[in-house]
């Protein structure tokens, strides 16, 4: 009975306090509350929202469902959280680049979601790459090398998998504080004092609108300081991918591309990464600035001279050793078909969603849960937004293993660009700093 | 994937069509959808509402679940529906008034709910009287002698039963739509054309303001209509109980006493009836009207003479022996207590529910559903609101077997009344015709 009390509290728009959302989440991961409550509570606090109170209580009690990680005082820990995007490699970078820069990076990441990639999916691209390990092995690497990647383990935060599992089915995925308290209890267990968001926004994004992308970042700013946790938001550009390159291996090339600060062949130039590199530069630079309390600038300046020196690459050849992966094997993308412009004019808008989805249908990422990825599918995009484009000129190459997948990944890729006789307003890769 | 995506189309202020309210409801009912997408879709009905439009089809859905009466069409048949409150007992009267008249009455009745009582626990107070039977059973009685008394059967609207059971454990109990699709779908399927509806208003009643009873009223008029079923209201005061008695066996008895128009016993008197004849002889009046197409006060002189010239108490008689009911053998009430006044003046007001619960505490209904009910348990109310009260005189008797239960029913009559020195502003029986 008292279950039910707490939901027609919730659907009455009453505050909850920590007590009622501690012994109805409780109760859920135990199993002595069933689904059908959780899913009612769940579709109130949708409708009805969560006070910044509220949502910081749900927090505390994910993150007390399971285990945490905590560091010695003295190693400052940052980590970086993105929203999901398309061809969004920057933490490959970001991570070494903070890491080099004697920050210690615990980072616990997540899979392709929808038609985003994700960043445990790239790493494996990497013939032996791990990112299943203990939590103290994790702990370890973070404390001897100051970075390591790691997926969501079954210690951490139980409450919030069993509640992300049932939102998925129920209609209830798309809520500001459920979404928060999923973030930031997993941030928290994993020893991250500091955090830097990459609020994604545009047609490639979950947010579409400047405005639910700065709600997004404000109420994660403010329920995570509720929970101590100091966090930074950027609110950055997905109207198309970052950078060149779409799937796995390829993105891990052009990251070591970056890293490496040279053309690796005539397909990996690193003039044409010129937006990853900057994204991942100012996102770690913030890292470096709250972790170690410099200006920004002068974070900005440690990190392009961790970059230049090599000492990034250095990191993430380090990182990929210590998790048994072997660079010298990545595996080689083999081109399938190309699509070209069908008119002159200049690159106006790109639907990046179906271009996250062409990726998917060639095996880059997964349509459900038991589909294998295969590391090598993947796109390039020839031109970015702004470019002048050549009737018969490459818009995208097409690489895999699966000619017939090729074929539904061309038709969505064919409708998703839109070239004008008018250059396009320029927008910027960084929209607002929160 | 199709019941998420009807959730997020309800979640989303969306009209749901037919088919998918249709799909929704008949998975539920099959067991396809599992009960946590239903109390999801309908926490985002409650708190987001249905349309009319959308309200029919959910009434024709939970109708089409199940099996239904069809009676020839020359029967005209009329039901009536209380929203429920204490001591009404009106539906043993009203019934046999309407079915005297020459109307066909198909009555489905419930258990009592909450605080309230039930139109079936008190028939079967009856030593003998069933209430479980077939449908065609139930037909050819209605056919035959114009009434019947019948319990929900697992053949009637399982979908209804099924999502009624889960609402109670979401908190989604008190949704004007749901309520009405409910109500309607049962009243259809039992065979009505014609419906009556008692909404209770006040302190006794779930719904305690006259906007909210309003609401239904019109809710239940206006989805009964778009399902061809023509639907009259009363709104009626529940801010006492109906009548003296409050008890299954002591109802029945007061029934008894109205229906021969005689006083029974010292404790029996006729005079002290007044309001549950009254009511009962307004809603058999309207119940007629609509059957015959007559005026209502037409149909009101009808319905006195039936009861003034026994017909009703033949019809009540017949109708007790057709379901195997034995008047004769009514059981007696044994008298416990008595609650008297703690001053002197005039009785003000009376919390209704807490001698709806008072009478549940003594064996009058059931705390859970395992509960068994003492047919001789009850209550008498000694004064009404507005009657002139000298300390020392007798408000509540209390009846009953256990002694024990009387301590739990008294600590609840002690604190349920006000009396005032003024006389309080008189309140009509009947608040309102819709």
């Amino acid at each position: 009975m008292r279950a039910a009390e707490t939901i027609k509290w919730k659907r009455d728009r009453q505050e909850l306090s920590l007590d009622q959302i501690r012994s109805f989440v409780d109760g859920y991961t135990e199993g002595s509350i069933p689904d059908y409550q959780m899913s009612a509570l769940l579709m109130a606090i949708f409708l009805n929202g969560m006070t910044d109170k509220e949502a910081v209580h749900l927090t505390q009690v994910m993150l007390d469902s399971g285990a945490s990680v905590s560091f010695s005082n003295n190693l400052v820990t940052v980590d970086k959280h993105s929203t999901g995007g398309v061809g969004d490699k920057a933490s490959l970078i970001l991570a070494p680049l903070a890491a080099a820069c004697g920050v210690a990076i615990p980072m616990m990441s997540g899979r392709g979601l929808g038609h985003t990639g994700g960043t445990l999916d790239k790493l494996e691209s990497i013939p032996g790459f791990q990112t299943q390990m203990s939590l103290d092995a994790f702990k370890k690497q973070v404390e001897d090398i100051g970075l390591c990647f790691i997926g969501q383990t079954k210690d951490i935060c139980p409450a919030d998998k069993k509640i992300y599992a049932l939102r998925d089915v129920t209609g209830t995925v798309e809520s500001l504080p459920l979404i928060c308290a999923s973030i930031l209890s997993k941030k928290i267990a994993e020893g991250a004092k500091n955090l830097v968001l990459d609020v994604k926004m545009g047609s490639g994004a979950f947010m579409k609108t400047l405005e639910n992308a700065r709600a997004l970042a404000k109420g994660l700013i403010s329920i995570g300081s509720g929970k101590g946790l100091n966090v930074k938001a950027f609110i950055t550009n997905m109207n198309q991918p970052l950078g060149t390159y779409i799937g796995n291996a390829l993105e891990v090339k052009e990251c070591l591309s970056i890293l490496q600060q040279k053309d690796l062949d005539e397909d990996f130039c690193l003039k044409d990464f010129s937006d990853t590199q900057e994204l991942s530069v100012k996102i770690a630079a913030q890292m470096v600035s709250m972790a170690k309390g410099l200006s920004f600038e002068h974070a900005e300046q440690e990190v392009i001279s961790a970059l230049t020196s090599g000492k990034a690459y250095e990191k993430f050849y380090q990182v990929c050793e210590a998790q048994g992966g072997d660079l010298d094997k990545l595996p080689h993308s083999s081109l399938l078909t190309t699509i070209t412009a069908s008119r002159t004019g200049y690159l106006h808008q790109i639907q990046t969603e179906n271009v996250g989805l062409a990726a998917i249908a060639l095996g880059a990422g997964r349509r459900v849960i038991s589909d294998i990825i295969e590391p090598t599918a993947g796109l390039r995009l020839h031109k970015k937004i702004g470019d002048k484009v050549t009737s018969g000129e490459p818009l995208f190459s097409i690489y895999g293993k699966s000619s017939s997948s090729a074929d539904g990944a061309s038709s969505l890729l064919d409708s998703c660009y839109q070239i004008s006789d008018h250059i396009p307003v320029h927008e910027p890769l960084i929209i607002e700093e929160i």
